[in-house]
């Protein structure tokens, strides 16, 4: 079977338009933390990956929190005085509050106005908003919308149920030869925005798509979850599981034009975060690392201290930094193919790190061996210029004992990672390496 | 009972005053380690805060050392060939070096120079100069007045008395939960100069007063001791309290308009020295924060090999670092009631961390607590800025694992140490957190 | 008997003169890696210091490698088609590849140039070529000569043998009041080359002659070995020495004008680590430090992972840096009588520290001593300006725990170690300290 070493960058291309389409039939679903939207949008993965879906019953305790109820909606629309419709959800997803109860209402536009959400200072852009835990209703709309409305009387309408139901989310798993796991988690609520979170769900799928089928060594295993909630619930249901997860990525954020952002687990030094690391620092692309902080996605819940998982997030712009985060203009124009297939390349460099992030035992510890009689090394000495890969297996030979791994070595001796791992697969075939068990 | 993270700044009004009359009232009196002066001190010194007065015999062996003689004055002079008084001990008491033996002796100028002493490069000032353990005579006193002396003979009075006595030192304790202590130590051997260390004398009384009465968590100790064989006969009959001591400051030097100036204890990372550089960063004030070094003042003592103890210094501009240190220059204008009330109010800053610098454990480790049903969030998600406490409750349920101190929390996350702990207190107060047993 | 302390920067004086004429001596001489050019080497060794001289047989396997056969080379020449000598032995030893093997051939100039080795960048120098361990033949020349080399017939002779025969080194051992050792190791394997390494030949034995005699806290080895194989093959005999070795440097290219380089031990923090780099800081010279690599000399094996040795590389500039490595301008003229005593006085401040280098116990470590009653201290307090090495007493008196060695209290003090070790000697005296057993 094929390794994600021998994983030919060509078989990238393609994929980013893949990606990019995925996004565009996935808009116009009106997703929340429950409800049809939901469902519909994972049996889009399904036709990707053949991920579980999990239905997990309101008011079910997962810890502090409880299942909520299951919502829903048909249609929603304020009329304006004239009979008008000023505000249409069939326009946008976003025009509606998440969460907003059945209401059939008329008001003047003074009382109606606490319940309009409006962003003076990007006048033409819609708002996100939800009311997940308090019974609320609300309408979000464009300033430009808001500052049309005149005084009268209008008429509102939310066809939505909240019910007792379910909460769904997606599960997918890959066995590789160890039961330890490699954790990929998107969050999969939000309704017509793009970078926040379709590219996480894209990515994330493509990514499970290319790795099923590999020979692997660890397992891994890919959530597709609605944020805060989704991750408790899993969590709560899977504490002996997550007791596996030796590394792991909350996906997010990875289909804009930004610089990458790595942001650390809360271990800090955890292998992850060494790995992520040294990927974007070879990369060749700009990038910032972050220290870990508890807000942000669902790394806050992985994170929290009774987990302490080595989980941490690599997104482009991280959220709340650009000024469309969790407005209508997180649109299609704002994520592209190219940053797609961009942000996979590094997650799939990111696998073949750990993957191979391995530590060995030099079988001749007590001064070098002959490379030459191996056939392993030049015959003519004297000379200044050494090929590359003798300075690789010498930094192989003299480090492997145990306490450092193929990316410790990487990092000493500054040559790339790869090109340990070719030294180190050249030495294993000639009985100088054995590995490690841990 | 009050806490000290209540105490209003503007009770603190009207001290700055009050510090520098004491110095007013101090300054004429003639200290020496041991002596008069230093009991009239401490009587003044139980105005404020009721210490005890501890007198120890000399020839007590204390460590490596042996209790001196008393030593008391009541008058000295050098009059001149015209028999007129040229150096006059009623002037100042910086005239004569200290333990100086009785004289009574009639020579000529340049026998008397070998024990005169002055500043060739400050004309005006007096210097201070000591021979405690080498029994010697001199007189100090301006380059101006030395170069005004004529040829001829002159008669020396010193007298004074060098007897079996005691040592003298004040000590105040205040109670608190613990028998845990935090320990104040400022020297008062010094005769009329007002830095060093009258202004310690004003500020530790002070502070004393303040924490009098107060709900504290630590037990407070507060020494009055001359210095070197002060702190070595306080430590030589207080081992087992000095066991106890775990956080500490030598108060002196601030009463100076100069920069404040932290020396670290001998371990350099101990707790108190991590509070004072915190309390300095975020004061506003320009500070610098210098190594331990085995000289200075009492710091020498806490911090031998054999006891190690967690104490630092806390002044504005360090001794020897500036040239009125040790001179009649050390006077009444050099020290202000704001500067000693600013200082004081850093002294208070750092004992209100220490009080409140706790561990504590998150009740509900795994995942995060639902903040919004116990009325601790937002209810309307999705909007960027969060009002501050809210990342401060995030930050402190994350990190509270039983291994991160407040201080640690409010470091690690960037927030005002005053904000973490309000964050804790209300966490507390919903039975999310319970303390660390230490 | 003298101490290493004692020794006076006048007696290396003349030293520097003395290095230079044994290179000068040396220089003719045709090494190798084995034979008769290495015994001769040895002897003049041994008109310095009487070292052992080993004689290992050809096939004797130490670790993975296999002790060669012995090389040794009488005449060598190629004839052009006029019968004129056109490359000569005799002019050159550098002109033969090492370990020719022999052969007496005619073949026209194309072929010829298959077994030609010049420098193109450097047309007036010949290269140093070796090809120990496959059987091969060549010659090296200036591209000056090769370019003038004409089409036609050409005649080649080495008259060599390679025969089982023996592997050659010197080694020299002091014994100190420890069996634990200090290991200086030099190659000797090279020709005529004299950074690379008669420099390191003649520092070698000139350091090894100056510490004869002298009383030594460790005992001291020297080898005389030819590279890598000479240390495969002492290390393989000497395992157990080995594991006493705790400090120890490779010398080599101490000839040169260049800056000092210090490559560090594996470990990278070993105390000869940091004593070379306090002892380079404090020598007003300019230098720099490098981090371990598993290329270079025999610090490769001293270094190998199953022996990780504290043996660093201290060096001028360092091999493959200058362009006059391993050609023929490594010659008399590269190297000097000045930085080769320069190099000497750098290696012998390093035996100092290291001799020196102990762990005391302050035995009054509660509260400081009285210097004043032993006469330590100056008498009249209250002045600003202390005379240094009072500070120097009371830093090692208060580092003086058993943790910090007298290094580590003079990098903490910022004073030189000198000053440090004149103060602990003076507080022993005084029987202030004990030596802490290690």
């Amino acid at each position: 079977m094929n390794t994600i070493s021998r994983l030919k960058s060509e078989e990238l291309r393609g994929i980013g338009e893949d990606m990019y389409r995925m996004i565009v039939e996935l808009y116009p679903i009106c997703r929340s933390i429950t409800g049809n939207g939901y469902r519909q949008t994972m049996r889009r993965i399904q036709e990707i990956i053949p991920i579980s879906i999990q239905e997990v019953p309101s008011g079910t305790e997962v810890f502090d929190w409880t299942i909520p109820k299951e919502w829903n909606i048909r249609d929603a629309y304020v009329k304006g005085p004239s009979g008008k419709k000023v505000i249409d959800f069939n326009q946008h997803n976003l025009h509606v509050m998440q969460y907003s109860v059945p209401v059939h209402l008329k008001m003047p536009l003074q009382e109606l106005k606490h319940h309009l959400y409006s962003l003076p200072d990007h006048p033409e852009w819609i708002p996100y908003r939800t009311s997940y835990y308090k019974e609320n209703w609300g309408f979000c709309l464009s300033q430009k919308q808001l500052d049309c409305l005149e005084e009268g009387e209008y008429e509102v309408v939310i066809d939505s149920s909240l019910e007792d139901g379910h909460l769904t989310y997606g599960e997918y798993r890959i066995q590789g030869e160890s039961d330890e796991e490699v954790l990929f988690s998107c969050h999969c609520c939000h309704p017509s925005l793009c970078n926040d979170n379709l590219s996480g769900i894209a990515l994330t799928s493509r990514l499970a798509g290319i790795l099923t089928g590999l020979s692997l060594r660890y397992s891994y295993r890919f959530l597709f979850i609605p944020g805060a909630i989704g991750s408790i619930t899993w969590l709560s249901k899977n504490e002996e599981v997550a007791s596996r997860i030796k590394h792991g990525l909350v996906v997010t954020g990875v289909g804009d034009s930004g610089a990458f952002h790595y942001k650390k687990s809360r271990r800090g030094d955890a292998e992850i975060d060494r790995v992520v690391q040294y990927v974007l620092k070879h990369s060749g692309k700009s990038y910032q690392v972050r220290d870990f902080s508890p807000y942000g996605y669902d790394e806050r819940q992985y994170c929290s201290p009774g987990f302490n998982l080595p989980v941490g997030s690599l997104t482009r712009t991280p959220h709340g930094s650009y000024p469309q985060y969790h407005t209508s203009a997180d649109n299609l124009e704002f994520v592209s193919a190219d940053a797609l297939v961009d942000s996979l390349s590094i997650y799939i460099e990111v696998v073949r790190v750990l993957e191979n992030n391995r530590h060995y035992q030099n079988l001749n510890p007590k001064c070098e061996v002959r490379l030459g009689k191996r056939g392993l090394y030049r015959t003519i000495g004297g000379e200044i210029g050494q090929p590359l890969n003798e300075f690789a297996l010498l930094w192989v030979l003299n480090l492997s004992d145990g306490d450092h791994s193929l990316l410790d070595i990487a990092e000493r001796s500054g040559l790339a990672f790869m090109t340990i791992l070719q030294s180190a697969q050249a030495l294993l075939q000639h009985q100088l390496l054995q590995e490690c068990s841990t």
